[in-house]
């Protein structure tokens, strides 16, 4: 039986992060990566397969920069971790010992077993298979009607990737008011289903899924609640991941009320030597230290970094203890980006916040070909005029002003210190330096909590 | 003689942002600004006036978000100021006494009076000014051969903007091996002046010119330091500004060796009541304290967001003593950008630095149709790790990607803390999870501190 210092079991985005940081610390270690399968897939470009990219391949990414520094992978499914004697069993048969052992397991689908009919023929998930999304997109290339349930980022996107076939027709059912609505505030999840509704999509929100209906066990279409039917040929349910946490409680792991494994600020489970990083594991809220539950790459491959650079001892500390969800997309053209607090994600933690809000333009002069809009609104405490959430939306730059907004959330930074904070600007990349948005929003902060202190 | 409260002289972005501000926080004080000319120009966006715009009235700015909130305007000129009397005195003979006084006047252009036959007809500068401008760009219209004389941004960008048009050909002369050389390290500048050899300007670098040629007092030319002489019928001399502080010096106010007005962290000058704001005013190195030479809008409107609040008293301090000058372009579709500390600029100030540098691409998967590199080089504290500077050129979201390194010069933030900062990704705006570039420049540079104490 071959021993390890460190196995990490599993090479998505947290797995190969950990091992890529681990290896590079720590070069003579030896370290061994388990994958699935031999392709993997970068999880979030999953639905710009199916019309930007039309290819699976052009999506794929793999641990070559682990094994380039040395690190060992293997292809095979962990079906057993014994704690206790430190070592896995593989579904080959094949068995390791470690030293240390990293659960870099991601999440798995919520599957539609509530939904009578899940089982037919044509029934599909946004798996993060490369394999079943190949399968997939195959299988896709002669549907006409697809209908996708789930207006949450993957649904939304891959519904708007899917109609921009000129042959396919698809719909969309949200059972929520907007979608998007679990990360986006009220006012951006509405932006946003406007904009997915400007698309040849055909959106139905405030709608459930009764039942999918078959014929010969083929799916030929979905009721909803309000007695419609919708002919389909396809129905792709993307109605949430869970952690893929089974294996790792299995093995004696603490979990959470979400199964999330439970792990500290250095991603140690309650287990000595045993790690979890990624979707699989817990995180606790940046404000409230509750637990929520937030998987997304780049919270993942943050914590893993933590985690590889720390697997022998805290060499660089966690600066930023908590998580805060920064969400980015694009729906017909138009970014929309959002950091930490809004009105509904801190509606259980009772937080007191004011909104400010400011618009101008991405480019300036606001004259200049293809300048697009762009809005922020800022969650800022009224003691003290720190930041606590923001959203941004508008041209593409809105993906890295997210970045500043979730920055200075993380710092702590207050509206007070925005207004003397220098920005660099140029017209054909930013707003004018008289209006940049999120300085022009941390003024408006600032009156606000002056009335409301008079 | 009406009396003002505060009399803000200048409207450009440092004028009208401090009368903006200033109004907005006390309503109830009577504040004039002064402008020189009836309509006001986007400064940075002139260049683009030349082609992207087309347009001179596309690139107008003017104070109207002051006069909506109750402020007066004049378009006059201060001739005088009597700092004991308190009183202004304007080139229409009109007098106003103030209560504060601002100095906003800006910089003018270096006029290229060390060069022979500099005063022949058809030799422009680029002034900040609507109506020389619009004369300018009528008078291009029929240019057909041009020279601009300066690589630095203004001149670079002029020529970039006048060589699409088909009919123009256009000479860039430098005097340093690169251009952008101010602004830029060595190795951004070599890649921006690449980037500008790639478009249709005849590039001329670490070359001088040595002598303006004419016939019958009309621009014919250029002879250079290599004796060889390009045909001209206009000649653009972009080489450099220097603050407008005559005005401010005659009245007595104490000038620094650049002829920048010296003022403390709040604008104040040495004169009680008396202010200086934007390109007018001292600005010192944010590291070094030491004076430096800063002239940028982004900059003015820092300062003068500081100023407009604490006109009446500090009430919110500048959180931020020093400038880091903060720079971006975009050349020929390659955007670009620079803050704080690089190799030259800090020469005189022997910091102790080390640099690193990541390339990966603006989107992800790189396979996405438009994506396009994305490199960063950080300069960093081999002591403590704190980010001193950094670069980084592209994709366009290098506009805002500077903004979240120059926030971390600002803060003092340490690689060592971006390790765990967490962001947010998407295919479609940014890099990838697993290699956002400048997290993974601040590993580079924490695997090369640590080389460098073993």
């Amino acid at each position: 039986m071959k021993k390890y210092d460190v196995i990490i079991i599993g090479a998505g985005p947290a797995g190969i992060i950990t091992g890529v940081t681990a290896k590079k610390e720590n070069p003579d270690k030896n370290i061994l990566m388990v994958r699935e399968e031999e392709k993997g897939l970068v999880p979030c470009g999953i639905p710009y397969i199916f019309h930007s990219l039309n290819s699976v391949d052009k999506n794929v990414m793999g641990p070559k920069p682990f094994i380039d520094l040395g690190g060992d992978v293997i292809t095979d499914l962990i079906v057993n971790v014994d704690i206790e004697n430190k070592t896995v069993k593989a579904k080959s048969g094949d068995k390791f010992s470690f030293e240390k052992l990293v659960f870099a397991t991601g999440s798995r689908y919520v599957e539609a077993t509530f939904i009578p009919g899940y089982e037919l023929k044509n029934v599909f998930y946004i798996k993060k298979s490369y394999n079943y999304i190949t399968n997939l997109f195959n299988e896709l290339k002669d549907k006409k009607n697809i209908v996708v349930v789930g207006g949450g980022f993957i649904g939304a996107e891959v519904a708007e990737q899917l109609a921009l076939h000129a042959d396919k027709k698809v719909s969309l059912i949200e059972s929520e008011e907007y979608c998007f609505s679990k990360a986006f505030s009220n006012e951006l999840s509405e932006i946003a289903t406007e904009s997915l509704n400007k698309t040849k999509v055909n959106v139905q929100t405030s709608t459930l899924v009764e039942k999918v209906l078959g014929e010969n066990g083929v799916v030929s279409g979905v009721q909803l609640n309000n007695k419609n039917i919708i002919s389909a040929d396809a129905i792709i349910f993307a109605v949430g991941y869970k952690p893929n946490s089974e294996l790792a409680a299995t093995a004696g792991l603490k979990t959470n009320k979400v199964n999330a494994i439970i792990v500290d600020n250095y991603g140690r489970t309650s287990e000595n030597n045993i790690f979890a990083v990624g979707d699989c594991s817990q995180t606790l809220g940046f404000l409230t230290g509750r637990c929520d539950n937030i998987m997304l790459a780049s919270t993942a491959t943050a914590e893993a970094r933590v985690l590889g650079y720390n697997l022998f001892g805290v060499k660089i500390k966690n600066s930023f203890t908590g998580t805060i969800g920064i969400f980015s997309t694009e729906i017909n053209g138009l970014s929309m980006a959002a950091a930490g607090l809004n009105e509904k994600n801190t509606l259980s933690s009772n937080i007191d916040f004011i909104t400010a809000t400011f618009s101008d333009f991405d480019k300036h002069p606001g004259t200049l070909e293809g300048t697009l809009p762009l809005t922020t609104k800022l969650y800022v405490s009224p003691s003290d005029g720190s930041i606590l959430g923001g959203e941004i939306w508008g041209g593409k730059s809105s993906g890295e002003i997210i970045n500043i907004i979730g920055f200075a959330i993380q710092k702590g930074l207050t509206v007070y210190e925005l207004i003397s904070l220098q920005i660099g600007t140029h017209p054909l990349l930013t707003s004018a330096p008289t209006k940049p948005v999120i300085i022009k929003a941390a003024e408006v902060a600032i009156s606000k909590i002056r009335d409301c202190k008079k």
